[in-house]
């Protein structure tokens, strides 16, 4: 069944028709292997290389420092594991009670194999403050890991504040960027990062797919162990439809992504609009300063799945926690770490917009929601 | 440039046009995230289910142990890194000098975090013999990782019994079988292994997806940590189209293999003879138990990188040495390790039929080289 209205845009997004047939060719005819020496390989060899580009120009990179991945949780697994595993001195990294799961289980399984990790904690704003984490780094921090909008409260984090302070302590700075990326402007020489992690299918690619912006000369070893590709430090055959459709969608995105800004702060704006009129009992989680189209909000003694369910009923399809929580009824990780009132807690829903949203949606799930709150 | 003729088949297969059609809903119109909990969610999510069951069913596998990864590489490292990281006793891993290079690398990686490596060495027709690993396997062994057949020379192993005497001392046992599913029959009961690899592009499947078989009650740890997906052992949200194309490409090929097997050793007849009769001077690498369809030639005083271009010329695609190895001029690793002499070895290719050649392609293949040596 496809939704009426799909309000889950930080979970997943439709796939663009003009990525759907870029992707076509390869999955078809042109199924040579790109690493291989023969005339049959050279297409999918300058497919991929010309992706690499066209990634990399969307995020003011270098077309070497683009790499590969199966998505936003192997690119954040890499970034954790292949930091601490290869660094004989330093073991230790810092990163948020916010993080998305890819970073907080892979930080929980370098923990258990003898590397310490330390906590950041948000204000009630799910902001990471750069003096915080002033407080703690050391000359033994070897990994900084802080989000660049949280996945669910949509938080813009300090980033290039927090850069300063971890390459001042030598530590490498690594931001998962997987809800940003396509969605707003990154300059990754402006920001300064060593390490950023996106995912194709938060903006309009394919799922399965995704990369790792690794700066020239960081030094970080492999995830995925095996054949030369991705200058040897990601193995495995490329994925050579699902690398073309992610630079097709990234550059697409890219290309309006001031009029798409302006879109989804018009959404937000009449669904806000909509539910305050009419008097409901809410806090919006997060700061001001968040990611375009991404509304958390907390209802009075309600119930953030039994919402959803309604919604869903009728014909919307919106997320309570984060996309991977959704299958606890338990209050998420950020809600308790930003401490959302016990009363509202429990009553918390994340609308997220998209491109393929009109502002007769954004009405719409405001007077869904009313209608199931009054 | 489509080759003429595609006889790289080890290397990568052509997506069959069912498999593309099964994928395009997934990429299309049901572009919901499978770990959503609203209807939208429900297609994807059954999808999921029933690939799951189709995979398991192809190789007596029960759903609940078929763990869908990214590729053959991801799985293989999965196996090694995600037995030794999660044992505190058992540190040590055995496995083969001619695996391929994501073993080899990714053995190589825990070597360097302090997790011993012990490497068997083929007989010259690039056999495991159980009795090699019977003398050096201890109850310090955490696992035993030997392929299935090989993907140079398509030599099968016999794995029954190098599992047994894992087994008796106590180490998991895991076969990177990518070369081998898809093309003969696999009875993960029978073979008795606890752990499997496999990759989808490798059965005219899709590119980018693989699983892992995990006997049920094996203990390992997870490979990429992060959200709830695959029982919580691999996270990230799911490749649906990836994952429906690899259960359909299995089944078709499944449901066609012994057909499949017949037709290629025929190819392989034709291919012979034609070399043969033409009296060219060349050895054939590998065992007589082999990966049907799969040919690995070492000819007298010749260069394979030179009868690559040569052949590729002619419009045929094959390939020299292991296609991770095709960068190289070198000999690769196998035919060092089973002892290929000198004058022959510099001089090897592999073809590699697939279901979609003919009796034509094989007799072609061979009058090309005979023109090229002779």
């Amino acid at each position: 069944m496809k939704p009426f209205i799909y309000a889950d845009n930080a979970a997943t997004t439709q796939l663009d028709t003009a990525v759907f047939e870029s992707m076509v060719p390869w999955l078809t005819d042109e199924y040579g292997n790109a690493s291989q020496q023969y005339a049959f390989a050279r297409a999918p060899k300058k497919a991929i290389a010309e992706a690499r580009s066209t990634i990399a120009a969307c995020i003011n990179a270098l077309p070497e420092e683009i790499y590969f991945t199966s998505g936003g949780t192997e690119s954040d697994n890499w970034a954790i594991k292949g930091s601490v595993f290869f660094d004989e001195e330093r073991k230790e990294i810092i990163t948020s009670r916010i993080e998305h799961h890819a970073i907080l289980n892979a930080c929980e399984a370098v923990k258990r194999l003898g590397y310490p990790v330390l906590y950041l904690e948000p204000d009630t704003e799910g902001v990471i403050h750069p003096e915080t984490l002033r407080q703690i780094i050391t000359n033994q921090t070897r990994l900084t890991s802080i989000m660049l909008a949280n996945n669910e409260v949509g938080s813009i984090q300090p980033i290039m504040k927090l850069c300063v302070i971890a390459h001042e302590h030598g530590s490498l700075f690594h931001t998962d960027a997987v809800q940003v990326v396509g969605h707003m402007p990154i300059d990754v020489r402006e920001v300064d990062v060593d390490l950023l992690s996106a995912s194709a299918h938060k903006f309009n690619g394919p799922k399965g797919v995704g990369f790792l912006y690794i700066r020239k000369g960081t030094n970080i070893g492999a995830f995925n162990d095996g054949g030369a590709q991705e200058n040897g430090l990601r193995a495995g055959t490329e994925n050579v439809a699902g690398i073309v459709g992610m630079a097709k969608a990234l550059k697409d995105n890219c290309e309006q992504i001031e009029k798409y800004q302006h879109k989804m702060i018009a959404l937000e704006k009449i669904f806000i609009k909509t539910i305050k009129e009419a008097g409901l009992d809410f806090i919006r989680n997060g700061s001001d300063n968040h990611l375009p189209g991404s509304v958390n909000l907390s209802f009075r003694n309600s119930n953030g799945e039994l919402l959803l369910h309604r919604l869903d009923l009728m014909g919307i399809a919106i997320s309570t926690g984060s996309a991977c929580d959704s299958v606890n009824t338990q209050v998420s990780h950020v809600i308790q770490a930003i401490k959302v009132p016990e009363e509202y807690a429990r009553g918390t829903i994340r609308v997220s917009f998209g491109k393929y949203n009109s502002e007769e949606d954004a009405e719409a799930i405001g007077r869904a929601l009313v209608k199931i709150l009054k």
